[in-house]
């Protein structure tokens, strides 16, 4: 009998008339013989309002009970959806993460999952049932509840769908995935099948649709993943290890808008200080994206990285740490900046993308700051201002 | 070191700020050198609105889910009331029921305690920590989480300390145990201590205060329990074996308002007959409470019964169906009764008190419907018109 792991996001489940729309769809999969687990994430803005409320209690709430605390909305959506489908004739049965064998590892509001005993949920699917998993949560080896932070529930779905041996449906409020985002290019173009490692260079690029990891537990386990909106009924993308089309030179086109980026000047040519840089950085919990030198022939030279707006505050601490030992140094921070990414496996093969690329925007006067290059893609950090017709540029270019 | 389990009702931890205002006085025991474990309701009419939500998810919601569903209510919190613990410089840690190590036995919302395993909490009290714990909720043999129906926090705090062999301090939102309920009577005393027996018989006679179960654990296992006002500073009441001051004729004076009295004529004198009857009530989940029957010579007699109002419509069906078989009975039913009742060990030894009662009833030309007496208390049915007279006279005639 065919097995499943269908995932439903916070928008889906927001409300119980939201739920009572997905039911149907789910309890007639069921009668035509599926085996259904279902992985549901906290009803709509539950986590932030949850969140608001530590604030409120703490200055700085401790991460075990934000576990616990935020843990609750997984409960609370798991225990409605099965009550729903039961009303509407299912049989179903709702499990905690810890319930549903969910053993997790790390710290406190980020862990991984470590491994997923699947004998209860088993057992329940044998019987006949509709289990409803809560995403996001499980148990550590000291018997507390954890959270898998962000795109935790669909890691969640793509983890049991892998013990399960199945694939996984991700429900959310787009309809796919697309090779520009649609708000940011109107004639974007679905994309039916794409690759593992396109998807996730396209999620670390800054595609919001899935988080990397869920992505990278698929690919290593073979699991198939399909996007397609949860209310919706056209066909979504696949994520799968081969793209049975024929091969595109570029397969997406991925903005990153909460962009800084920042140039030391007069930095000492020397490793040393280069190493001890980026190692501050990172024990201040920076994620350091693009990273820029100049080759210089003098004993001063420039660095320049990019990293997430968010960590401002940490970058400047840590810059301002520095200069206390080398006063040369100036940095020099701009925030106005994207970064604007084109991904396709089709570039390992297919020679002449980056060249294609560079006559692109020099032909429309678009100035970039930096760029850098993996196998399959190339990233480019920009002034906002070129944003728009970068994308138009690129994506009618390579048909996106 | 002194050890105590303190638990707080959910009006009295209904928001943040309430939370805040309790925690200095935890810490400031803490500091002192007590080992401390509060237990905490759900905050507010949180419980409520969960279910609220289940009703609106099915008409019949399970009772597994339901109890998944309502026991985040005290996992949210234990993990907000640990983080004000903390954010004031204390040392403490939420566990839910399961991490707790209660363990439950039977139906699904309403569960009993079977056993604690304390290992984990003792632990943590060794570390210096204070330890919050989920009140109302367990986790059964099956794995499931559930809930211990009414009063349920006040019995998880009394269980507890019964196994760390220290008493229960329960903070409410009044201040103490009254011999009558201030509400009908303002000049009411309230009683510093009152045994368990007197405090069980109140309970089950209407008094609100405190769920009948847990004193019930209270007395097996021999914990004194403190019953004060969360927020205020006034002396509360204590529940304990023996009452160390001089013994009153009458301890308590409780009303149940929402009675309904049932008088059935015409009823064959037949002892199969009335049992059939009260079987078949039982059946029904009708909790029967005083019962009456004339002695007659004749072959028809009158039987009158009281239950909950809010189990009408059960006596309704169970009673028309036994007119099916025996036609002659026709039924009367009184809803706007109450039953008054009068508590105290003191009517074990000193002779008088039922004799006073009836005297003072027939001086007031209060007329009552039916009496019923146990060892240590007297019930009077009456109608609801002379309430206000009876709580007067009797309170003031007893000193309550």
């Amino acid at each position: 009998m065919g097995r499943v792991v269908l995932k439903y996001g916070g928008s889906s489940v927001a409300t119980i008339e939201k739920m009572q729309l997905l039911a149907p769809k789910i309890l007639q999969r069921a009668i035509l013989g599926e085996q259904i687990v279902i992985v549901v994430s906290a009803m709509g803005n539950s986590t932030n309002h949850l969140l608001d409320l530590a604030k409120k209690a703490s200055s700085h709430p401790p991460k075990r009970e934000i576990d616990l605390l935020i843990s609750t909305g997984e409960q609370v959506s798991i225990s409605l959806f099965t009550m729903v489908l039961k009303e509407m004739g299912g049989d179903a049965i709702a499990l905690t993460g810890f319930q549903a064998g969910i053993h997790t590892i790390g710290s406190h509001t980020k862990n991984k999952i470590k491994e997923i005993d699947t004998r209860v949920i088993e057992k329940h699917l044998e019987a006949g049932k509709i289990v409803v998993v809560a995403g996001f949560q499980g148990l550590n080896d000291e018997g507390d509840i954890t959270t898998l932070g962000r795109g935790g529930s669909d890691t969640t779905a793509v983890a049991i769908a892998a013990k399960l041996h199945t694939h996984a449906e991700i429900y959310t409020d787009v309809d796919g995935i697309y090779g520009v985002d649609p708000r940011l290019f109107p004639q974007a173009k679905k994309i039916n099948t794409i690759t593992y490692e396109e998807m996730k260079e396209m999620a670390f690029l800054g595609a919001k649709v899935m988080e990397p990891r869920s992505i990278e537990i698929g690919h290593r386990y073979g699991v198939k993943i399909y996007v397609a909106s949860a209310h919706g009924d056209v066909a979504g993308t696949w994520i799968m290890e081969e793209s049975p089309v024929e091969e595109k030179q570029i397969t997406g086109l991925s903005i990153s808008q909460k962009v800084v980026m920042v140039t030391l000047r007069n930095v000492p040519n020397k490793p040393r200080v280069i190493a001890d840089l980026f190692a501050a950085l990172a024990q201040n919990e920076v994620n350091v994206d693009i990273i820029s030198k100049t080759t210089s022939i003098q004993d001063l030279i420039n660095v320049a990285f990019t990293a997430s707006s968010d960590d401002f505050e940490a970058i400047e601490t840590v810059v301002q740490s520095i200069q206390k030992n080398i006063p040369s140094i100036e940095p020099y921070y701009e925030s106005n900046i994207v970064k604007v990414s084109v991904v396709g496996t089709g570039m390992r093969t297919q020679s002449g993308v980056a060249a294609k690329l560079f006559t692109l925007l020099a032909d429309h006067d678009i100035e970039f700051k930096l760029v850098t290059t993996s196998e399959i893609s190339i990233s480019y950090t920009m002034d906002k201002s070129y944003q728009e017709i970068a994308v138009q540029v690129i994506a009618s270019a390579f048909g996106l």
